[in-house]
């Protein structure tokens, strides 16, 4: 009615932490993806934490373990799966132990969870802060990527660049036309949400704040060259 | 406190008709699974239609994605899906298309299904319709078997017998002390459900059938050298 | 060298009958995924005959289990595995029994392998005698899609064309520029193979054949207005 | 013809390494898997380091992946695949990252790698390093384990104990006969082999040391009272 779609749900499930809560979680991923379902909405996204407190090695096995569950209930509704590598590099130690936060590494993930509704989350400040290339980022299929986020990062050196200080589009120095440009040229065609996070609430008002994201797209989508 | 154990539950969702019935019973599921899990139970288990209208191969191919999914969510309660194999001759014509029913066949369907709680609910009934020897009930390793339905047969030829006009323990011509000692020697453990099903209502009270059942078992467990 | 690539070699394995040939053909898939991985050829196929011998459900299920082992293997060397549904009519009755010849019963095939190398081999001339239009092409997506063979269909009913008795490009009544600005539209960008079968072995020489087929090709590609 | 029986077949393929490794490896597996299917042999076994130099999250990605197909192709020929945990506490540090070493982690890498055949290769030494009680052990079932290992242990601390440095039967401190009892408890019949390391090569001749295997094995069954 309002033009509006709903791009994707985030997994409710706590995949992350014990068994118990792990599938308490599992009734409202049911009803998560029913109402997803219902609205339109294929796709479902997590993000992958960078390090962790738990042995990395039997956490993967149980992630791997867990997502594929989780995968097959949201391919009995047609939603497929997004993985999100997470890139600044603060968050690689801010665990014990080192767990994965790069393309290559969640590609592995993913044939690991070995689901045909698995892929990935595109972020474009973790693509930054895991400096992949275009080319690299344009040797995926279309296929792969199930959802994509955008948003910009201060011109300070990659490795300082925090995960909640981003910027909003065209405010920093990501090459997001490029990263656009890259993006449609191997295909893709879904979603690009904003998701930019701040250490301080926004001071402007949600009106304001709306009106800029929706010119700077328009600039950025023009200036890509995308319609 | 009672002595009492739950050994199974039946699977609630239907695995058999549309898409949209399937997924309609998933959340269901989840809460039948933590229900049985919270009593202790460990096992659930759905029968196999030996013909079916729908058409034979594509019905396969769904079934096999369906009761993936099925396990894949049991699993996450530590419970195991336990595949009955129908044996009654008659109903391998009732619909329209062969389907599935003996031990070989049910077991390349767990195959394919390729989830690793899955196995096979052995009837005796079953075995005997379609008249599979002990040597080859004792080829099976206890692992594969996730449940057992116990019931005796009329003396009549094996192709006439009904799926829904069987007899109490002891009443047929089963070599049920055959049957049970195959299953203890290749070290089954689990649960040995009595299923009878009748075409009339049994004429006798609840009590005395429950009486008779007790003394049914005590006897032949005790004939097959079982405690 | 000259500018060839090596689209796409055939399965080589048995899949469709003995356990014992299966397993034989798989030192010979080992073999042929590695050459074929070193010619940079990143596909492999097999097509799936609309009958059968066998009893239909429980050949899908082994066929679930073989293609998924296969497919395994094939995903170790990088190569995908694309399945071709069958569409002449006659060829659904050919055998005993009923299998799989279309669209969405091959979709459901696939879910049922349930690995993430396995797509579709896309013929236009059985899309054609499974009268599949444009529009449902087109709700595939291309990474579904692992190859394509084109070719031609006579003038005559759909029920009456036989698998054997196929046209060069450009010759028959299918609608090629339809079919190859779909597969476009939908983003393949894989190989487009000419496979036509005909009942006598043609009587023009491999020299003018070649040159036939290239014109077609040519021809057809411009009227698409495929580069 | 002379009662001896190939227990089992190490995994002969390179699944530590990079890919190319890996792959370079699947043809031998194939005609391993083959020979030893030939010659009556169902089970093949490899072990797991507890420590690795590689990243251990991405590393248990890769082993869950390529551990997966071994166990598919090794399943086309019957056979079960066992996965051995490692005990002695100076490996968990031999290499620069923790990877896994204790039953629990191991059963979760099993589920993570999600095939029917997969199971675990069960250590003496290595329980007993892991400090696993008899009743831990106890809980498995039969068909968790694919093979057993034998062998002895030093009587000093269980954290000084060398992988290398084992005992005969009998000759140390592990109790070997509540070991063995508690796997036929649970029903194990598969075999038991002798796995003795030492840290110099024995200086008994090869006769001598397999008629005192052959002493100590009759005297331990006995013991055990395992006919």
């Amino acid at each position: 009615m309002h033009g509006i779609e709903i791009a994707t749900i985030g997994l409710s499930v706590e995949w992350r932490t014990t068994d118990e809560e792990f599938v308490n979680g599992l009734e409202r991923l049911v009803l998560d993806a029913k109402a997803a379902s219902t609205l339109g909405c294929r796709t479902c996204t997590t993000y992958i934490l960078p390090s962790t407190d738990q042995d990395a090695a039997p956490f993967m096995a149980k992630a791997t373990t867990r997502l594929r569950t989780c995968a097959q209930i949201l391919a009995s509704y047609g939603i497929r799966l997004g993985l999100e590598f997470v890139g600044p590099h603060h968050l690689r130690t801010t665990w014990k132990n080192p767990f994965i936060w790069n393309l290559q590494q969640t590609l592995e993930f993913i044939d690991a969870i070995n689901e045909r509704n698995v892929g990935l989350l595109v972020d474009a400040y973790h693509c930054y802060t895991n400096e992949i290339s275009h080319e690299e980022l344009g040797r995926l299929t279309a296929d792969q990527i199930v959802h994509v986020h955008i948003n910009d990062a201060k011109n300070i050196p990659v490795k300082d660049l925090l995960d909640n200080d981003r910027l909003y589009l065209g405010e920093g120095v990501i090459d997001l036309i490029g990263f656009l440009q890259t993006l449609q040229k191997i295909g893709y065609t879904g979603a690009v949400s904003q998701e930019v996070l701040t250490i301080e609430p926004p001071k402007e008002d949600t009106e304001s704040l709306i009106k800029k994201s929706a010119e700077n797209y328009a600039k950025l989508f023009h200036a890509a060259g995308i319609n």
